[in-house]
């Protein structure tokens, strides 16, 4: 088959690699339909992710067909249509028993294993361990471009940014940084019931995005006054809870900033460096933070909003491409800003 | 002052009364602006709440201004532009420190008094025992319209119902009964993230309602499979959280029906009859059952709602009167059915 | 192997089987070292429980060490000490990913299988099905004798009593029944923080088992004013959460009459009539009333409390046998009141 | 009257003053029988809180009589015997409704007023403001030396420790800092479940006196393996809970290392300096960190369960004083190392 090979940083290529076959007993192979690149990636290609080691194929989430399954796989069978999430799940270890396969000891201590640990899923097909407790078999009548988002980045905005931010309805939330993670955060804080969604960004074509995608004020900290004006839609107590979805010191402490005391700091961001946390002054605030790798436990709900046509993740998809001009799509993604391009959509041809 | 006065079963008038004074030192004086009817008081006109003397002035619902504050109170003054809700709360009792004043033992044990245990709203003016503890100040920019809902029927659809009842992202309501309560119930699953909100009553014209007021289905009780319908909305298992809200044994029953092992039944409806329960068959079925006068704790969140047009209760408002038609206010309320009345709108001329 | 063998109601007997063997690959073959007998055992002898059919193993509890695993088993070993629990559980379903396993569709909807739908557990083998999903791997140190009533009992006390009752710190909890289920409510309810733990029985020598077992204070259901001393014992309140754990009208009716306005009423019981709700009394009272059958998902915290030594459950065994003493085990247990027996642990020889 | 007068950093007498009375109806003027002194007043002496101005009467903490009441207060009398907490209420500010008086805005946004803003407890009286919602009427039964520590150091551990913690049944917690907000945090880890109570400090006579008090393992961080000895207690995972309860940065450092992925750390110390956050390293490891002022919102449960015989706060109590030896009190707990003091009670003569 084709896949999408790491070949050490800044090296990669589209090429041909032996099919994934079962392995053990519980892996289903599944044929990807539909997969997407992740902001992760590009770390990775940056080699900023070395416990991806030259040779593996990159990519974390597809929407495809099982093709084959081990012999204690029940619940599945070929032909069947699957949404394959990022993080797999063991269904037995104590993090998967608490609903945090996040870090499913039975596949190591990190959920996430596709295009780190184990081949992934930019190819055209995809061993999958743990099968049954990890894949979603799909409702009818939902398209391959509404779920694939549901792989990953938008429970990561719902999950790491609404849910651990514990949004409770009439809530004024900021979002800061509207990338691909906030944007999915802006998208899922009404399901919490959201009052005000601020989307605090720096240019505005992405702020332009997010007032699409359900944000109700665009703020730009470009602006010299961005404080105030957070502060003015808020009685200037401070917003509820903040979701910091870019990753650096910079919004991290913005994010500290406007939260009002009793309110929730929520991180979604990869971050690469250390933070100074002024406990000296939040000590006293009453502040909860949190801190994440998405559980995609909400998935199976995300599956019933999307049926019912509450929620469109397809919106993120801006550009689409067959399964063959993956390194088009690549180049497309590195250059998201010139492109206005938020999420790509890969298809098999 | 004009106020509504009960004289026992089936007797009532718009009459002339002494004006409301302050009394204790926690009193405020609220001058009517806008007030309703609720379905509560035609039961006490059919003599149903035996609580109620004849010579109460009735009514537990208003939007208003303050026009004269007791010495304890220093948060409110005269000219504040407030709402009177349904449930007074002293703020310093077992309850009221719970977030439970529907119980505040500081008014006796029942924070609903007014209309009931002391002179209510139907009226010109009207004494608010504990204002500063009880009374909302009100948003700039939001009509009484749209405020005089929140004083009863919104908040408890959205507590005794939605919030009671869990609901959870992704979950299927069912909300059995679509008069006024059923109605805020459905107006009110979207902010907890219900997927599918399945309206649940007799008649078309009602049902016709609640679709238009965010209902995703309507099924009519009257059509043979109705029962067929609703599982077949929910693969079989159930819906997630039921919602009761009309009253009598026959939907209580309904309601237990339909809910999936593992669910909720949240009643909403006022019941003058007991019910045999089957717990026979219910006690393996994982079920919650809840019921409750409402709390009023989640204006604050409502109002929130309501500035960034995330609510719209006024929705519920269909037939317009002023405060000297009051009579024939009531008139059209109790014949709701004919008049296609959801519910009254009573202004000061 | 021998096992006890359910041929009919009021039929049994201590016989030779076959051996079970592994079936499907995420099967695991126990060996018995140590079951027990459960209330639910004498219903089905008495043919209350019309799904068993002759010729079944009865018996859902027991500590054990693996003998035989399936392809599919990969975290459990020949040799591991285990302890299998009453419901068994897939991992993968709707109900299991919801932390739901009582209701298991990959086992058909109830999570309680063994000694019911496939055989059980009073034999000296068991297969359990899904046994890396279901069963627990014991720590060092502890006996047999402490863990075999953490199959049943003890989570059945805690999970369905203590924590769908929603115990807090500070609660007055009152247990309506001295059962070995009542009893285990006794022994959990501090885990939540309970002030007052009042045993409500009948007779006094369970009474007295309870006052040794943690209760604060013991109540006879006999004495004509017991229900003025819960009054007494609650500023006159009523009690914050109740817990039914007997499975008749009266002792339901017993738990509604002393639960506070705001309060919890959870039933443990098993009940084979319908109940008369006084929901005319109760739609204003803010009550939650809960049911269920146990899941077992706090087996894991209960392991630790175990081995913290901050639980006791072994106290619940007064009886003890060796398996080919079943028939006089369930002699002794068939006659508890006699024998001042609470719960029989039965043992390889 | 005498009080304990702060005259600048290092400068305090014990001196007349004039009696406080009654300035807003709602106040509450009550007679000190037990008070005590609190870390934070050591702060304050050495000019770490400039917000205290010279000639302001210290002390948040008290048991007292009431003598006399404002004309809004209608649930207290003079002679009822009260708590007088760290945190005042006002009863109707957003936080307050929020059960969140840590930040009233009734009394200036921050709820700790006594000793700080306005005049305290170490005098023969103090003026309470918003007494009604701010004084617990203490039962009968129950003396000054258990009651006096309700009023801040065991919320604060209960609250910002364990509660913000969200400590559950079968966690393991570790107490990082042996002072009194760490002790109280090793006495209520209990109410909610917790397995092993980890004291980690640094001298054994402090480890000592919390495995007294309820920690069932103690280890110094001046063993050179003392990390190892932590996670040998957790199967090498972590801790769930760790509170950290000394406010420097180190201590927050090891709270960091030892908590488990999808763990939490609660901070209940105070803090003069920043911290830097490993954000890089914990993004991914699901943690939860909370910071917070007391609310005092637990002390009706601590009360039910002082009652019930449940908790021992009265245990820190180590060293007795009267009021005129107010110097020698400040002196004992300033040296508190040399006397083996955790804290005071100073009673009325």
């Amino acid at each position: 088959m084709k896949a999408l090979v790491y070949h050490g940083p800044g090296q990669k290529d589209w090429e041909s690699v032996p099919d994934p076959r079962v392995i053990d007993s519980t892996d289903v192979i599944v044929q990807v339909d539909t997969t997407t690149i992740c902001g992760t990636d590009l770390h990775i290609l940056l080699g900023d992710v070395p416990a991806v080691e030259p040779g593996r194929i990159l990519g974390h989430e597809a929407v495809g067909t099982v093709v084959e399954v081990g012999d204690a796989v029940s619940t599945l069978a070929v032909g069947d249509r699957v949404l394959v999430p990022a993080i797999t799940s063991c269904g037995s270890c104590v993090y998967c028993r608490r609903q945090m396969p996040s870090h499913c000891q039975g596949v190591g201590g990190i959920g996430w294993v596709f295009g780190h640990l184990i081949d992934g899923t930019q190819a055209e097909y995809v061993r999958v361990p743990f099968g049954q407790t990890s894949l979603h078999r799909v409702p009818e009548g939902v398209t391959d471009e509404q779920l694939i988002f549901l792989a990953d980045i938008f429970p990561t905005g719902f999950e790491m940014g609404v849910q651990y931010g514990g949004v409770k309805p009439g809530d004024v939330v900021a979002i800061v940084g509207v990338g691909p993670v906030g944007l999915a955060a802006v998208q899922t804080a009404s399901l919490h019931g959201a009052s005000k969604i601020i989307a605090v960004g720096r240019t505005w074509p992405r702020i332009k995005s997010a007032l699409d995608l359900g944000a109700t004020h665009g703020i730009s900290t470009q602006d010299p006054d961005w404080l105030d004006q957070v502060m003015g839609l808020t009685d200037g107590l401070g917003v509820d809870v903040v979701i910091e979805a870019v990753g650096v010191p910079q919004t991290l402490e913005d994010a500290f900033r406007i939260v009002r005391p009793g309110g929730h700091v929520a991180n979604a961001g990869v971050h690469g460096k250390s933070f100074t946390l002024p406990i000296n002054d939040l000590w006293i605030q009453n502040i909860t933070f949190t801190t994440g790798l998405v559980n995609g436990t909400t998935v199976p709900a995300l599956l019933e909003l999307l049926k019912a046509g509450k929620i469109n993740p397809e919106a993120m998809g801006t550009h689409y491409f067959t399964l063959d001009e993956m390194l088009l799509a690549y180049d497309v993604f590195e250059h998201s800003g010139t492109h206005n391009c938020l999420k790509t959509v890969i298809r098999k041809a």
